[in-house]
């Protein structure tokens, strides 16, 4: 199998950034495949940038390395850091962007990048993207042994994914994490999560309700369940719940982005679905 | 060779979700050498998607693998179809987004996705772009039999062009298909199409006038046979007639759009040029 | 080592024409990998081609080809070059294009693009970036003597970067190039310009002041030097010095755009400081 490398930045499209970067994975891995993931992520984004890591990377054949670098840091003190995780490599600043990726692969191993001898013969203080994370990911690539990177981190910088809150014994608030370019909002809902809320209300998922401003939808298995032009939420292809307009943007119809708050709750509630001690939602 | 697969959707690049098809590409034929054709289409617009892989796919070497997505009834019962037409294979959900392809090339073979062992081991009802087209792009490019996508499919769903019309003896009205980043206009109007009117009208195609929004246009071979600033039409690289300014935006100069009406005619009319029966222009 | 080309052009990401321009690359050579360096560069903006082409190509390893196609004169008489400098190969329009590359690199060999067997078997003249440009990029990839290309072409048109200016005897007046889409401002005052700068006057460059639209800047290693939402000058990525605010966009909060003048000056300005003779910035 050649060497994959996905990259993923806030460089956007407009600039040589991204191509400087390809070129030197190229420059150390020259059979690398290179695949973008994205690179017109929001300027200094680094949530943003983890969400659509971790969104992304499953897809990939094991193996694969990810060179994930939003840096507003770069040049100060902040380590560089390298992950094995979850049979991939992950590659990119210490500060944050790599923590959906470390949080739902918690056997991987975490390495500083110390190993100047790794990087580019020269290197900017102001484009650590291609001249130390680029090199080091297309040396793991290469098959460079991963202990080569530096020694053993064990605090990597994890950001929270804003927490989804329980406000009554049949009622949740989520957070909208992301609005994509169709205008489909992705919560912080995961999978995991409806299946709890399902135990604590021994209903039917499909009896679930959700509220985005004022507006109720019905849950959807996909989006032409509804009419066209019409809400709804859906499971969403990342595994997080996700409301939709059928053929049409959520976030315009609704008026929701970034940060909206979305409720979570079971109908006709009754004693009978009092919650069972224990279940953590 | 090695495996080619080019990839059309309207997921634009803001998002992870062209990044994760090219994963699912790569999880199913390690090896294949990805090619973006365009991602940035309007949402939804499958019209758009039909048009932008007519025109790209003959560029590429025989036996290329084009994964085209734009697929808003995603999960409802719609089908996905694979052909093999022209020497290429063509992989996407039976929405007319192959239109063009199959009726450029009416001696291929068409077949219904079925064979669900060529999927992600897990799909997901709103992404079949990642879990059923890709896998299925990336099982072919690495040489699985056409036959085993599923059974031969003779009613794909062709979208029409709208079609030239004849509105005198030698007088035509076309529409603007597209408008490209430059600001020119892409009409309906084909090389054949232009071949046919110059056999009515026994003239040279340079009489051929052209009129958008009540500007009359000279026929040039190139957009710098006219003045920098100045509109013409043009054949265009795809092989339809092209409405463009030398160096500016026909679609803002002549304030046209999409949808917008082109008239043709020769000038220097006489009844010597009365068209000849059996003419189908 | 695979063989790489490296693509630039005024495409944009809109329409097919980047996708048609690779598939064409393949064509001629099947196992090339494509690496994207920008196509949203501003339509027919050659100079903003010819910078990016220059900040980007020396990330590559050796023998890479680049395609730079910004060709607002397609069709029209002027010349397609090839260039052999610096152990990469460039292929382009004679139009200035390859002119920051080749000033860089002045001992190259340039070719003219007259062996049109080495064309598209049919050639649009409204694209040569995919019938021309793009075949004669893969056939160097693929190994095709230089020389097979075409005559030596010695008079290459080469665009003019406007000159930094010498005001006084500490004193320069430089000029912005390029908005990046940070916000930061790339100036046409490279690294050498700085070192003969430093030699003018004998004084450390974190003495020299600079000031863009009435703000005096510090002179930084690198932008979190200074707080969050603070300007600074930095020596930039790509050689050159560039204006910065951290986390932050120094074309929005300082006003400053592409063509802005930017004066630098040492400060504490004093007789023993006067120029040596023969120091030219």
């Amino acid at each position: 199998m050649p060497p994959i490398v996905g990259l993923l930045s806030d460089f956007g499209l407009q600039d040589h950034y991204v191509g400087a970067m390809k070129g030197a994975v190229l420059a150390a891995c020259p059979d690398a495949t290179l695949v973008d993931i994205v690179h017109d992520l929001p300027a200094h984004d680094i949530m943003a940038g983890a969400l659509a890591l971790d969104s992304a990377y499953r897809a990939f054949p094991a193996r694969a390395v990810f060179l994930a670098v939003v840096d507003p840091g770069v040049g100060s003190p902040r380590r560089g850091l390298a992950a094995s995780v979850g049979g991939y490599f992950f590659v990119g600043p210490d500060n944050g962007i790599l923590s959906l990726v470390l949080r739902a692969e918690p056997r991987g191993e975490v390495r500083a990048l110390t190993n100047t001898g790794l990087f580019r013969y020269e290197v900017s203080p102001v484009f650590h993207g291609r001249d130390v994370f680029a090199p080091v990911a297309g040396h793991l690539a290469r098959g460079t042994p991963f202990e080569e990177v530096g020694p053993l981190a064990t605090d990597a910088i994890l950001l929270q994914v804003p927490p989804l809150e329980r406000r009554g014994p049949v009622e949740w608030q989520a957070t909208v994490l992301h609005v994509d370019r169709f205008g489909n909002l992705t919560t912080n809902v995961t999978e995991r999560d409806l299946r709890a809320m399902g135990e604590v209300a021994p209903r039917d998922l499909s009896d679930l309700q959700v509220s985005v401003e004022g507006v109720i939808l019905p849950f959807a298995r996909v989006y032409s369940d509804v009419a066209q032009g019409e809400p709804c939420a859906v499971l969403g292809s990342s595994g997080r719940l996700e409301i939709a307009v059928n053929q049409g943007s959520a976030s315009r119809q609704l008026g929701a982005w970034t940060g909206a708050l979305v409720r979570l709750f079971f109908t006709e509630w009754s004693a009978r679905d009092e919650p069972s001690d224990g279940v953590v939602v």
